[in-house]
């Protein structure tokens, strides 16, 4: 099956999108994995797939996406996938709205374009409850910080272990952020998989390495589900600036520096959601012949 | 400027193939950079431009191919590469013919096309004497090792250091080999960068790690210049294959299983060309909008 694609980036997170606004193209896991592989495929962080709204959708939204993952899963939601379907929709002439509300894993989000060309996105409120992290918190105490509290985990094994100091919550997805002296020296590659695959995520987590600079500015680097470490994780911003403003490291706005560029994060407390703005970029246009791969 | 591409791949070593002959298209070395980042760009390990015969082209010359590393750098030959042309400039109908002639910064080699669609490529004589490869052997005495000789270098510094024996040659680049006993277990992250920019090798080396599996097949790794690790690195395994040959270890025709696949490498021994065997395919084809670069 031959089909036509856009590979666009977001702070250096990067996607193949597929327009399946005209018809389904029914692509399997491994299909998506052949799409998302650098060297026999397109190549990108993930898939975002462009749809009409659900049957059951709710009134005035105007479309569906889903992701998928590197490694062929379906995930939740995706921050920088948001701001690169809103100017995917507008470049291909799909909608001429400066908002859209479109449907997620995750429920309804609507990006706004700014007339910069960056993308504001409302990513939701964040969700502290554990159960519906999902994590598992049997028998642990948490651990009082700042206004708020952190979680102790033991990783590794008896030669290579390490207590680490989780603040965790959800942004639609699963995040555990740890505030760390140095990004740049932080054992991500080595704690990332650890995190990811720890036993108290039923459904793992992306594991979040923030260090504070002042309170308007941080550095961050995001070992993402499914992923590995990214150049950038739109919702790994939002949750990294949320667990600081509640720790009480944090101002209201900020401005995340990561591999991949600058994401701003705001959000006004509790009961409010995150706005997330940043840039989207289309990088090329193409067309592949996709193997059959059941 | 808006440039269309297509992306091949040979063994899993990916290639951007840009076609120069109606006209050059005039990147720099930033641009180069830039098409091949994987998050920013198309993503490659190298770029492949095939161009006209140059002014002073021997009789008969039907091509030139350069090639620009990930790093932006000219190198001089790539076995994939060749094969990835050889389907090129047949798929795109630059040639009708089954063999053609292509200039490359390392001479003229001669890329064949079989029925079964994989691609020979004559790769030229091995060059074993130091001073061409470029190797400075200053001071150094030749280790005896089967009909030949390895030479033992020094790496790394006091607190992680080691010695490897190093087969030495040239297939129009440099390469350093040694046989490993197990090449999943290899320390190719490690001794790679250590050995590509070890001081006896003034234009830097690649890097082969070799697993004997029996005399006709061998397991390889391979650290390439300006690209560190890739999936299958053409001349490395025609390196790989002619130096177990020589050290007594292998047969004159031999299967190199790579990460990207199998080559199949023949010898016929001193004065003889190098014949490589293996696959190639078009991946995708696109447009890229290429920024300004200087």
């Amino acid at each position: 099956m031959r089909i036509r694609f856009t590979k666009m980036q977001g702070a250096g997170n990067d996607f193949v999108v597929l327009d399946e606004t005209r018809g389904m193209l029914g692509l399997t896991a491994a299909q998506y994995r052949f799409l998302a592989d650098r060297h026999f495929g397109v190549g990108a962080d993930q898939i975002l797939t462009v749809r009409p709204p659900s049957q059951g959708a709710a009134e005035g939204v105007d479309f569906q996406y889903v992701i998928h993952n590197a490694d062929g899963g379906e995930v939740e939601q995706c921050g920088n996938g948001a701001r690169c379907f809103m100017r995917f929709v507008r470049e291909h002439h799909l909608t001429d709205k400066d908002t859209v509300r479109v449907e997620t894993l995750a429920g309804i989000i609507e990006p706004r374009m700014s007339e910069d060309g960056r993308v504001t996105v409302d990513m939701g409120p964040p969700i502290f409850e554990p159960a519906r992290v999902p994590f598992d918190t049997a028998g642990l105490d948490p651990q009082p910080d700042g206004s708020w509290h952190t979680w102790h985990l033991a990783l590794g094994t008896h030669a290579d272990s390490a207590i680490v100091s989780l603040a965790v919550l959800s942004m639609g997805n699963p995040h555990a952020v740890q505030v760390v002296d140095n990004v740049d020296t932080a054992p991500v590659a080595r704690q990332g998989p650890q995190i990811e695959h720890h036993p108290r995520f039923p459904q793992r987590v992306n594991a979040g390495f923030m260090q504070v600079v002042d309170r308007t500015h941080v550095k961050l680097r995001v070992f993402e589900r499914g992923a590995g470490e990214t150049l950038a994780c739109g919702t790994g911003a939002c949750a990294a600036v949320v667990a600081g403003i509640r720790l009480g490291l944090l101002e209201r706005r900020v401005d995340v520096q990561t591999h991949g560029g600058v994401l701003t994060i705001g959000w006004e407390g509790e009961g409010h959601p995150v706005l997330m703005t940043g840039p989207a970029t289309t990088v090329f246009e193409g067309d592949i012949e996709v193997p059959e791969l059941p």
